[in-house]
């Protein structure tokens, strides 16, 4: 297809999805059409989409339920290999509470004759964040910000904190406040009632007969993850305090905390299996880490029940404790941490998150350029000079 | 060159290769060709052959002695950076059996002057392997299955199962008749005699005299090697009841189960550097995860020798049982796992294979889109009924 | 822009370099300038910078002081993408020792309009250390090699071996003799006085006052990660014997070792959070894979102090032994070491080294490749017939 031929294509799938026209849509998109987005959209929006339905429902779709918004095309420019990169704004507001969205984007096209076989969507996503709000009242939560440390406590205490749709946004609402809140040093997560959690609520599993159980899981799934995604990135360390049982999913607080204090008689446990299904809340990628995968493998295959001082052993939990000192010792340490450097925590967590997918000689240079970013805070300053007074320093988090 | 330069010495390629010409391809290959063929042909086909004799020889020259067939190209495109597409099919027969091969094929030419650099072959390799049957007779090797079990078992009990060039090869096949069977559920691997093995056999390695000797290793390492990638990769979980010793390259059947019991008394060690050789069997791949950095070095670099606990202890092993009890209770444990949701346990073999070469971002994603897989299988929509009926599951394995 | 206005510029930017000319070379250079260097270059030249001012100050004018060059282009060719491959020589003498350098290079220009955005360099190294000359005398290590056995010794007592900016650069050069000295097969790293050694030396940190601290830290890290880098990819094993105290960056000489003895009451700690700094030495690629997520989390984050016992659990030492048989032992097992198969042991430590960014598959072909080399070695023949003969095998490293 000549150039002008790509640029008129492209200006008739930007009006189709300005006027939700689903059959001009069908024509344009080819059958195998994939549609990759920004990773940072809210709402567990980014992704992969395979097919133009999945697109058209999964993603687009969905975006029109929670804003109203269009894409405005502004430049065309045709890449060498026959790609067609489109550069423009989306410019609109969310539905509920009416925020702005103006956010800059690139659409990189790809074409099969005359129709569009991909578009990889770069977008800036904290704006479409913002356009949301972050006020969202929380019902499965509860979270409070004091000097720096942060608490999130899970309260459905009844069904031992069972993961179910709610909690699930609930926990995304929180890790996207957490991820914004430059003054937040420490986090520590609790659970309330009788076990910190239980994992997905089976019962919402039931009521999803057959068909839907795939939809349901994955409604619950794309924010869980995409707030354990984000957990696992912050700059402030985080503790978790973990008592009566711990298992399938709800690991992936676990996994996400730096400190993991145990209660005596905890339980840890898959259980994955039991219901036919492969497991999440990043279980995949921990546990081999953690554990190795000999152990990995007999949690997930014989799902074998560690008690805590097991889950210590393995490296599941850091240390074991009366369950009657649990609380205290565990904000104690939360406390100790939100008091500490914040900015080489975060540079620390970063090396540790980085360090699996780099070749040492690369590592080495991240380290080399961490430190010197933390050398260059007033911590790092005010710290080497009460080394040198053989005072104990005090940190600012800055 | 230009364009029909270009097909002219592909022709001239294909008729060479018909012929058996070997002048002609040296004419027609540069000296520095690099050949990568599709990983997953039979007899350890597939793999990079740097240089044009050592595509000739242990490419085109293996297939000449195993295959009476032929190459037919039938379209030729050019790609924008001057690389030919090929597509066509290869036709003809195995030598032994007969059985029929026809194949698609796409060949990837790359050329520098009137000479062809490079040449990547996709083709559709489970015709080639079903070409060659799979009805050859094991000699050195038991397999049978039974109701979804299947049951391995090394059989050279006279020579501690060392592993020789028969056994690589009926291991291969055993690894390919696993891969190609659906109903195949779980797999138990187990030694005859008293132990299960103790490696590489050193008394061929002696036969093979000095420059010999690099061969005789690679040809009894390629289709051990294979089998190994291929049992990593089933569905169905693998245990494996080690006893006695388990040794060298031996060691790679025990990294590929995900259940390893281990008989009180059995033995562990690397081996090779006593023979002035680096090792294989995946011990490189699997010791640093399974066991961290440290251990590994002493495994190899100070050859230390395990017991059946210390082994449970560092994870080569899942647990320890007194020798009396060890068949009965693996083939129990198999048992179990053949009775399980096989579409989950392929799906968690899968992530816990894949989890080391991606981000946590990647690999969260994975979890989503396999839980919803598995979500779809009867044997999730059995077992979340059953748990809400507070019965056990029966699972089909679909 | 056209492909002789190419030309011309990238004639211009050796002029410019070649006159040490700043104001063309800004005319020149486009602000988002990148550069990557020859990762093997000495003097921690070889990286990535960022900006043509990075480019100008760390790399040219950092080479400009130590030796007097220039770059002699003499071909020029236009690649498909718009990118110039221009290749020539490097041609004069370090400033220190006048050792003569000739070293080819390719560099590849990126353009954008009348600018360079890009130059990817690769070079001889060995060529560009050579010239530097290998003689520097050394002042804060002892270093030999008697039969094969190399022993480095930390020599600063007095300061229990706290690195400074001497002791980096010693190490760096010892490293670079150690990866030239195709006779060495075995190293042994041991510390003079009370501790192994403390890590960075605080002193050097408060005497750089505030904003000179990340320069100081940088210069410092960069030989000592350079040093670790060598060593690690050093075909011949490393041992270290640890005694007193091992902290901070110094942990990093133990990770590149193979067998660490530790005496009893040696103590582990990280100890960076304290200055409100995030670490060197390697300790975020090593700890996690040595240790663990969860225990790599607690030594950074609550800065936990191992004991010998515990870092031999933990996997930090091999094992503990008596303080009064710790040198005695240490050098038994070096020379045991040194007295190997120490192309093995090299082909061992590469496995184990690049098995951590591969798919098993790779690394099975991985392994195959470096079996066969090693069978090819005399040593390998050695040990194959002693093991007929029932013999003890004698190696001579290759």
């Amino acid at each position: 297809m000549r150039h002008d031929g790509k640029e008129a294509v492209a200006a008739e799938l930007y009006r189709a999805l300005a006027h939700g026209d689903r059959e001009r849509l069908d024509r344009i998109l080819h059958p195998a059409f994939e549609g990759r987005t920004t990773e940072g959209l809210p709402l567990g929006l980014g992704g992969t989409y395979t097919g133009s339905d999945a697109m058209r429902r999964g993603f687009w779709g969905r975006i029109a339920r929670s804003y109203d918004a269009r894409a405005e095309p502004a430049g065309f420019r045709h890449l060498e290999d026959g790609d067609l990169l489109v550069t423009g704004r989306y410019v609109g507001e969310a539905r509920q509470g009416g925020g702005k969205l103006d956010a800059e984007f690139s659409h990189l096209l790809s074409f099969e004759g005359e129709r569009i076989t991909g578009l990889v969507q770069l977008t800036d996503s904290a704006r479409w964040s913002e356009a949301l709000g972050t006020g969202r009242a929380l019902s499965t939560v509860d979270f409070r910000v004091t000097d720096g440390l942060a608490e999130l406590r899970l309260a459905r205490p009844h069904i031992r904190n069972a993961l179910d749709q709610a909690m699930a946004d609930d926990l995304y609402e929180v890790a996207q406040r957490l991820a914004a809140d430059p003054d937040v040093r420490a986090v520590l997560i609790t659970g309330d009632g009788p076990a910190f959690t239980v994992g997905g609520d089976i019962a919402v599993f039931a009521d999803s007969a057959g068909a839907q159980l795939p939809g349901t899981l994955r409604r619950m799934i794309s924010p869980y993850h995409e707030a354990l995604r984000l957990l696992s990135r912050l700059d402030a360390p985080i503790v978790c305090a973990a008592h009566g049982a711990v298992a399938g999913g709800g690991l992936g607080l676990l996994y996400c905390a730096d400190i993991v204090l145990a209660a005596e008689g905890t339980k840890f446990a898959s259980g994955f299996t039991s219901l036919g299904l492969s497991g999440d809340g990043g279980n995949s990628w921990f546990l081999p880490r953690l554990v190795g995968p000999r152990r990995a493998a007999e949690f997930y295959f014989e799902q074998r029940v560690l008690d805590a001082h097991e889950a210590a052993e393995w490296g599941l939990a850091t240390r074991v404790l009366p369950a009657g000192e649990l609380a205290d010792e565990a904000l104690a340490v939360a406390r100790r941490l939100a008091d500490g450097p914040t900015r080489a925590h975060g540079e620390i967590r970063r090396l540790l998150r980085e360090t699996w997918s780099v070749t040492l000689a690369e590592q080495l240079a991240a380290e080399a350029d961490a430190i010197s970013r933390t050398a260059r805070t007033s911590d790092a300053s005010a710290a080497v000079a009460a080394f040198i007074d053989k005072r104990k320093p005090t940190f600012q988090g800055r």
